[in-house]
């Protein structure tokens, strides 16, 4: 667990990054971002399971030298869950500001992770803040925050995820730089799983092959490609021993499809690798 | 954040606006939202994201010297939200006035932003401020408001989005005068863009023909056209050295749409402006 | 605001009417609802959007010099907002009378406007006031109230709304004598509007004309006829200088329809009018 | 308001009916309901609305000297509504009973009427009454009360209502005695409709054939027949002096439907007897 | 009233049967009980309404000496009031056993009844009592209650109703021996409603035979066979003088079905019988 | 009752296994999870009821030494239920931590049953815990809990059971190594149910027959394998006494299914087996 040993304080879900995160970029990506964040603009990261939207947060968040608020999205986040709330303490009541009210003060970078699984007064809630007013209006307590300078609200999605019902209404959407991330090219892909799993570099070209060809299988059913994180999964089970078909098998195969001819395909995208 | 300066006083989404906001008028849309102020005529604004409701709005507000308040309306607005609710402290409650109970008393200008989301308790709430009477009864407290002379209702939304489930029902929709917003046309896009983005009026007035030419796309599967609020995006980044086909890809093709094919159709458009 | 003035008191909807209201009867309605309220029994209003039911009311309020209670019905309107509820108050509740119990005790016009928008526990409340005896039953309390005896129930729904679900049941509406109110005739329909409006005779009249043609476009797709109040609308807006067509596109087309032919075909009636 | 004198106490919709209502049997119902209410057999009473369910109700009542205890299903009653709840009193709590405990204890007759209109939990909850042990376990309390001799459950619905949703299930309705009850036969109802509306026989012998031609309507869209109570609402309005087509009218045909053809239909069948 | 007298303590549908309960056994069904009774095997009873589920557990709460508690599943049943809950008293909050706690502690027998109406959480809850270990985890309190000896589950469905809605999911249904129970045998039904109702053993006959040609009409629209416990009431009212035609047409037919066709089949069974 | 006497504590569904479970393994599924364990990979187990998935977690805590937190996980289950709450006491509140805030402060092994039934603020909750930072944030105390370094997440489902609705997100599932889980092999499948029912060999392995000839159903209708469990509890009958056959019946056939075509197949294979 030596990882999180770079995070100094925990508040709800801020914390400052003090050591720079392992970030391989794929294009101008962090340009964008720099100017966009200069700008005052809102940013919209797109892209599938997998391809790095939470480390390439966690990255911009230590090279801007701002904490970071991460917000996971559900359809039971309420309004009061992200602002706050009073609460009863013995005969008296006391406000205790909510992770993005929290964020606003501090001026955090502030990433709402899957903002279509929000409900819909959540989404409202974050339109003033799009604004170039940028406030967050407290209703309960009749004020109104302004955001630190530093503030910035990212917030991301899976399109691949899309329906209908789940979509960003346009008078949202339209208030977002957008980035589309991709998964990362097969050279960047095995530096990555060699540097997070401990696995021969030989061994995680081979990783990031099976992440590649896997990730055509689209065709064949495979409703979302294999992300990284997987491919290292497998990497550290081959480091302690596994035979890396049954490490594949388990970590790939597996934990991407239920569907019995899917997983065939997988595992002759595997075998064809590690013969 | 200079621009936030000249508002005064903030207390839950009502403000007082101090500077002139830059409004271009379109046509008579001045001079009908004034007869209807001056009548007491609620007003409904029609019309696609991006066309400047709210910015009418605030610089009517200007224009008129009434305070404005501004409210979101999504399905888990309750009436209590709006009229105000009795809180609980120490042993005593206490009664807060809700933002529409404060406009009423205030006589400020009060924007229902996208009432059609509204739950349906919220919109018959307002049916009292559109009758000669211009009351807001408020049960809890078995006490009725009347509104302040300077009181003006004022709703929004976005036909584009109307389905059998979310219409305004005709006993709330005939109560007001409706005037139909479009997105300006190309001189005066232009100017609002250069004013906002600090790009050239050459870099504008391509910007501007870029969200003319995009809004034809519609028959090509784009659901709504380009907001000017896109554009301005657009010129920001130009105006920090992106390069304009980067920038209009990240703050308008990915910003509009998630389909590939509908991207190819901005991107050619973007390209055939920026060779 | 002038028009508020004959009204004294305000008590949660409940209100005394002092001064005659402007009513022109359009047929012998006036006695059907005199012989109802001396016989106790209950009426239900059917009618379209804008055909005066409230005002019908009203009047009716006025000439039987009895205090009216007007209640929107919507689907998140509960019992206990119509009957009462307990508010806790330091260490006591206290029981507050909700504006039906009020009405039955006053012995008001308790009128349900849009009774089809209600939740059943709503619509069997009133089953007992429908009753021979005429009793308000308040569970929490454990009392009957028994009505007083000047109190009249009427209801109203717009049968062009209904739909399968939103429907009076039988055991419902067969405790009504109902009356079916239409628009008024042109000639009735313009003195209104001069009335109101301030308009001239003869504008009132090409007003009036207005109102009857865009009726006759129900087979053109007009879900609903434009009532009197978006007429009055129109005239209020000529009366201050507005161009007559104009007017009528932001006070009727705009107002009634977001549909672009059944918009084109109702400016065409206007021009037809006003050449 | 000289009706309900007959009644002396009033608590929660309990009551003792203390002068003989006016009733007049159709067939063998009293001696069935009398061998049923002797054997602690439950009752369920069916037929369409206006066919003297509650009249019944309250004339076995009267006739067997139990006090009759009537609750209108809907589907937001809970089973806490019907058991009874704690109350918050200052510091204490209090228990108050709800009408059906109230009326086991009494030994009253109670009528649940539209039971199908009930949630499940309510169902539930009456089947131990309907067992030999004639119990109400009220869990809150962790007691059982045992019903007092004289209590007897009658519910009733409608069954043209029926649908697959609402529907009594096989385990509750095999707990119930059936009685299927009809609209009275023309001479019966011609007395009933003298006795309460105050026309003249021969008037009510023509209201009483309105009312049997119109019943013979159900093939010509008239989703159900015309209850008792509009004829006499019908003689109440021609016993003041309104003629007879336009009492028909307003209290008969606008009150059953609001489709016009069947309103034709009715109208004819008016006019044939009113000629 | 006097069968009840064979009950002594009432706590909350927990009570002890001290005497013996007519019932006549149709196959080896109470052997099969106490062999799973004796080796803690969960018990599913399967059959139609009127089948004697509920007095077989009855029977055999009696025969093992251990009390009984009923509980009638619905989907308004939650966790809390089958496990129990905190209570607020003045300033305390005191736990209150649920009637499930208690029959753990108690080592009833528990009759959880009509289990696919229950929630999901509560279907949930009773693994833990299924499983070798036995107890029943009380979240609220932070402890684990260990069933007694004598504690035996038993929960019953009708396989008539099933749905796919509602169904018993296999990791649920996977963990009882499933008895299968019929209506009984026309000679033994005979017995039964002879000892209930106190006809005549002739009379008990005919009715037995009703009850079996009933059954049979399932292929003319009946959804279930008639229940023992309607034969009963049908031999109450006849033992009381109403007409055995009669009594049928009120008890059965009418109490079976509101379908005119299948009223009529069933009609004809009992005119064939009691000609 | 002797089997639970290997457990010392209970605390909420935590528990220490003090005595080695009885469990056969089937391939490497104990190095696999071993190796997880001491990486820190989150396990999936997916496979049928029955197929050992709780023995095989149990086996595994008493194996690591590590006690044991199961949450069946259902619709109604909140993250508060999980994480913990404050409770009111007289007039302070207290925080209880939840099942998972003891397991990752005691570092439990955590096993959440049945994972697609959650909700989804649940399944978000565990995504912190898979990350590398492997921590729990508890919003309502705004503080975040590392996970002790024992602390291992494992989660379940039978993907027989999957609907479109009812699925794992694959930004949940691509966070978990899988292990697919199948009924036993007929040797193994015999050894436990003689070491658990007590029948003798040759018993067991006609037993475990039976279970494998069952599960060739599956193309006859039968939704599910029978699972080891039934085949031990037709053990156990049948060493009380009752015949195979019966035994079979009950405890496997109606067990099973409702189905009566169905229920001839699996009766058929039963007497092919004990002729």
């Amino acid at each position: 667990m030596a990882e999180h040993e770079n995070y100094t304080s925990y508040l709800a879900e801020e914390y400052v990054i003090q050591e720079e995160p392992f970030y391989l970029p794929v294009g101008d990506e962090i340009e964008l971002f720099e100017v966009a964040y200069s700008q005052n603009l809102p940013v919209l990261l797109k892209g599938p399971t997998g391809t790095g939207k939470t480390r390439f947060v966690e990255y911009m968040s230590y090279r801007l030298g701002r904490p970071l608020t991460k917000i996971a999205c559900h359809e039971d986040l309420t309004a009061s869950d992200l602002v706050g709330r009073y609460l009863l303490e013995g005969d008296e009541t006391r406000w205790v500001d909510g992770p993005l009210a929290r964020a606003v003060k501090a001026g955090a970078i502030c990433y709402l992770d899957e903002i279509v699984e929000a409900r819909k007064d959540t989404t409202v809630l974050i339109h003033p803040l799009t604004d170039h007013r940028r406030i967050l209006p407290i209703d309960k307590r009749g004020e109104v925050l302004e955001a630190h300078d530093g503030f910035q609200l990212v917030v991301s999605y899976n399109p691949g995820y899309q329906s209908a019902l789940k979509d960003l209404k346009h008078s949202t959407r339209q208030r977002f730089m957008a980035l589309e991330l991709t998964h990362p090219p097969a050279d960047l892909e095995a530096r990555i799983v060699q540097h997070e799993s401990g696995v021969s570099e030989e061994m995680s070209v081979a990783l990031a092959k099976l992440g590649e060809k896997a990730r055509n299988l689209k065709d064949h059913g495979l409703q979302e490609g294999v992300g990284t994180r997987l491919l290292i999964y497998a990497g550290k089970l081959i480091a302690r021993g596994i035979a890396p078909r049954r490490a594949c098998q388990v970590a790939v195969t597996w934990a991407l499809t239920d569907d019995q001819q899917v997983q065939r395909s997988v595992d002759e995208v595997v075998n064809s690798i590690f013969e």
